[in-house]
This record gives structure tokens, sequence and C-alpha cells, in this order.
């Protein structure tokens, strides 16, 4: 039986539909928000080929798409309360991939207290393609800005950096993982960071006030400090020998030296990006710590218009050969 | 040179961006609703040669994703408030085209007085893909859903029905033009409806709460009243000859009677489809005529099961091939 519009509708994105969303009946959705918050919004575009491999499992693309925009949420401590959903498929795209694709969404909705609130679906010549507008809310006034950072803050990042690009590497390149030196554990932790990353909700929640500016890292250490330090006329100034490797990333390092760079460049981390006042940063650190996320102070903001200056272990700026990654 | 993103948003969309886009530095955008008043979204994708022709002008191409959008919001009585723009872009868009793209919106969002909140911006291997998610507030309470149509309600259309679908026929077939004894100022009519909707943005701002349901015609007249009809737990009877017909498109049906069928079923009309209770019918056709637009009754809501049955001149219910455009 042919995949009818209606019919994948009701039988498949129905069941993930939330209040507001008027049973996915209607061209439109409502949302309240409450009184005293404002709304925070969000979108990311997915494209197979470009943002994932066409083959990965239907339930890890869904699941991407998601966090990813949960991840620029949790930049701006906003608390998540629903998401439009875009697909544009392909007429290969079968049931049986929708299905997992939505049960993907549905086991994410329930570990992120979210609903699907409504969308698009169409046809396309082209590459599966999904977009995801994700809403959030947060106290009004409580919003960490990009473009509010000041001379001397920290720079302090969550987790750990480079696990995602090192993973797809080995996507592309299976084989480096034994030049590298990984053994299967290692491996599997960085093709997992890659697969599928783990957005850090609520890691804001409590100290939203006491950070400057915050972003998250989607396409590069380097680049996305640059933006952050360019927007808010500084320079940002990273010591490379305090990015927060995981036990994996070290030993890829260690067993080749360059994919130091690919860490400080590489996208698709989520982690956070805060500049935070001299004064807050142990506490800032502590409530992030008490969400159970690792806070790593890796430099600072200062004056000056080069935007980001990586300093190597010798303390001589790197010389990368680009800062992150461009989408175009 | 070649175009890069982040000088593409500085170039190109910042100087679209109104408050809460945070000049487009930032991830996310927010948007502060009025107190008393509740957030409508909507989110409508456009696919190159699905929902327009590849080599259609940009600016229009920009105009009718974002026109789309507003007439959604038109149909929940809802007040423009900003919009996200997904850009999914392939190799050969050049800056110009981008540049022309701009300048549709710019156009459109000085007439409806809206900004651009914030979006995504990516490549894609395939075609030309947009998404736009648009945002109103509507007085709490005063939503018209789509399902809370009662048997008895008159079903009211805006404007006139079919041009859209006429003038996609003449894309493809201009020799239609002189099949159906159009001169060029009625096959440039049909052609424009087609290519730039106009979105009934403020036509139910007075009659909110009189209007029981309401949605825009985007996939036929046909479709979309079975669609308000069965969400309603109803039937729509649809009296073929009182749907409005523009002077184009009677010619059209005059000189091919089977054109009728595409007027019935054809989309992209971006009318709005009313269900009103039968005495509150002469209020709200008065105060949406008092808006500039002119309103039809074309049938009523009754119980029954069908969706929709069309009736033709003879009274006897028209055996329709489909009922409108299906999106897959």
């Amino acid at each position: 039986m042919p995949l009818d519009e209606d019919g994948f509708i009701a039988r498949h994105l129905r069941p993930l539909a939330g209040e507001g969303a008027h049973g996915l009946v209607d061209d439109c959705a409502t949302l309240t928000v409450p009184d005293g918050e404002m709304l925070v919004v969000t979108c990311d575009a997915l494209c197979a080929g470009v943002h994932f491999f066409a083959d990965d499992p239907p339930e890890a693309i869904a699941k991407k798409a998601l966090r990813v925009n949960l991840s620029d949420l949790a930049a701006k401590a906003a608390e998540p309360a629903g998401y439009l959903l875009t697909l544009a498929l392909p007429a290969d795209i079968c049931e049986d991939w929708l299905a997992r694709f939505c049960a993907g969404l549905d086991g994410d909705q329930r570990l992120y207290a979210i609903s699907l609130l409504g969308g698009d679906t169409t046809r396309t010549p082209g590459p599966l393609m999904l977009s995801i507008t994700a809403f959030g809310t947060v106290p009004r006034g409580r919003y960490p800005g990009r473009d509010r950072a000041r001379a001397g803050d920290a720079l302090l990042v969550t987790g750990t950096v480079g696990d995602a690009a090192l993973g797809l590497r080995l996507r592309h390149d299976p084989g480096a993982a034994d030049g590298w030196g990984l053994d299967s554990a290692a491996r599997d932790h960085l093709l997992a960071r890659y697969l599928l990353p783990e957005p850090r909700v609520g890691a804001l929640a409590r100290v939203a006030d006491r950070v400057r500016a915050a972003m998250d890292i989607s396409d590069g250490l380097a680049l996305d400090a640059a933006r952050l330090a360019r927007v808010s006329g500084l320079q940002a100034r990273i010591d490379a020998s305090a990015v927060p490797l995981s036990d994996a990333a070290r030993c890829a390092v260690a067993g080749d030296p360059e994919m130091m760079e690919l860490v400080l460049t590489g996208g698709d981390d989520f982690e956070l990006l805060l500049a935070v006042p001299e004064r807050d940063v142990d506490e800032v650190r502590c409530a992030i710590e008490h969400e159970g996320v690792e806070v790593t102070r890796v430099g600072r903001l200062q004056e000056g218009a080069a935007g980001v200056v990586v300093l190597g272990t010798d303390g001589m700026p790197l010389d990368l050969s680009r800062l992150g990654y461009q989408h175009f």
C-alpha cells in the first residue's frame, strides 16, 4: 500500500503530538508562554549526506535532529516546551523507516519531557531533509545572549571536546582506529558521540544570571569561540592543553598528534561554551557539576581583533588551517 | 569570491532581522507574547520542482514561501509577529540569486509588518529547499480550530477558487490558454495567482469569535473541505455552481468544461474556508468584506461520513477522480 500523507500523520505523528498540537489536524499549533517568561526559538536543518549518513539508523537520525535543537535551547538556559518537525521525504523512504524514525522521536520526547506541536511533510526529488524548530521558555531577563561577553571573562566548556569529529573521521576511515591504537570501547565511544549528541539540557538552569554569553559548540571549538568573541568585540584566547579530552580522544591524539587540530576545529560536539566573569567561575562550575556535567576552563576573552588565538603547549599560537566547519 | 555562510548572513539576512533576532549572531531568537495572548505557530516547507519552479524569479519564491505561512496564520485570526527561515542551498545558487531572494522577503516584510527572527542555512546536494516557521499572536480563547464545526454551519470561502491550479496548468501547458480562449490579461491573472498567493491576513481579525472552524485552501477546495468536515465528524456539502470563479477561471471553464474539476480540486489558492453558524453568516461576511475581501457561501456542513460531497449544476454528486493535492 503506498504511503499517503494523511495516513502517515495519523499513524505515526499523531501519537507524538502534545497539548497545543490540536491533534495535528490543523495547520497551526498554539503555545501559551507563562506570564513573566519569554519564548526562545531555534531551528536546525539536517540533510542526508551532509549532516548524517543516509544509512544511519532512523532512530538516531531523529534523535540527532531533535538534540541539536535542544542543545541550542540548553545554551540559552531555556526549558524545552515543544517542537515542530518538517520532513522532506524522497520516494524510496518506506513506512518501516518512518516508524523507526518516529520511535526515535518518541524515546527522546520521554527523555526530555517535550512533545510534537506540528510541522510539515512533503516529497522531495532530492535527499532526505529534516528541519526542527524547537521552543523553550526562559524567565524574562535571564537570556544569556552570545554578544554580552566582556574582556577578562573566563571561557568554560562542558564535557569533552573533539569526540564527535574523531567519530566522524572514523566513519569515513574505519582503519584509522587501528592507526590511532584505539580499543573497541574507545572507537565505539567516538562513533556514538558523533551519532548521538547529548544536549546539556538543564545545565544552566540555576546559573543563567551568572553566565554573560553562551552558545553550543556545533561547528568546532575554535570557530565557535571566534564567533562568540567577535560579536562581543573581543578575542578568544584558548589554551589547547587545557581543552578537555575523553580517554578515547586522548588516545587518538597520542596515536596521531595531527588529530589535535581536528579536536580543536571539528564540529558536532554540542557541548556548551560559556563566558563567565572571573568572580563567578567557581559558582558556575559548581552549579553545572551539580547537574552531573563536567566543566573545564579553556581560556579567556580579551581585547583584540583576530577572533580567536589558540595557544599550543609551547605557549605559541597554533597555525590552524581552518577554524571549523563552515556550512558553505 | 565563494559565498561563505557567515558572510551571506551578514550581508543579506541581517538587514531583515528584527527585534528578538539578536542580530542573527545567536543560535536562538526570542519572542515576548503579550499578556493575555497566545502564540500561534505554523510551518511550511517548499521544494524546487515540487512547490515552485526552480527558474521562478527568486523574489517570487521568497514571497510565496512567506505568504503560504502567513495564510495559515490568517486562517487562525492571528496577527503575524515574525518568522524563521531555513534555507538548503544547492552549490549552483549564486549570490545574485540570494540577494534577489532576500529582496523579495524585504518587500513582504514591509507589506505585512513582520521581520526575520532567525533560522538556519545549509548546503544540499539536492534541489533548493526552504522552510519557513511563522509566528503570530491571538487573544487567548479566540483561536478558530479546524475541528469545532457543527452540523448546519454554513461553508464560506474568500476570494475566488481555482485560479492558482489553472495558472499551474498554464505553466505546464502554455498552449492551453488559446484552447480555453483566454486573452493575455486573463492568462496573466491565472499565472500570477499561482506564482504569488495573497494571504488573507487580517480578514478574520474582527470576527474570530464568530467563526467556528477555519483553514486555508492549499490542497484543493474539495480535499480541504473534506479535512475540515472529517475532523469535526461531519460531511461537507458543496454546491459547485456556487463556487466563486474569477472572470479568467470562468472563461477557462467555459472553454474546457473539464477544467471545473481542476478548479474544485486544485491547490495553491490560499483563500480561507470558514465554517460559520447560520445566524452569524451576514455579520461575518460583512466584517470580512469591510477588510476588502469578498466572501461567498459555497455550501454547508451536515451529518454524514463521506467527508465531502460536491453537487453539480443538476444537483447530483460529482464523481471527482481525486479530491485534491496529496503531498505524497
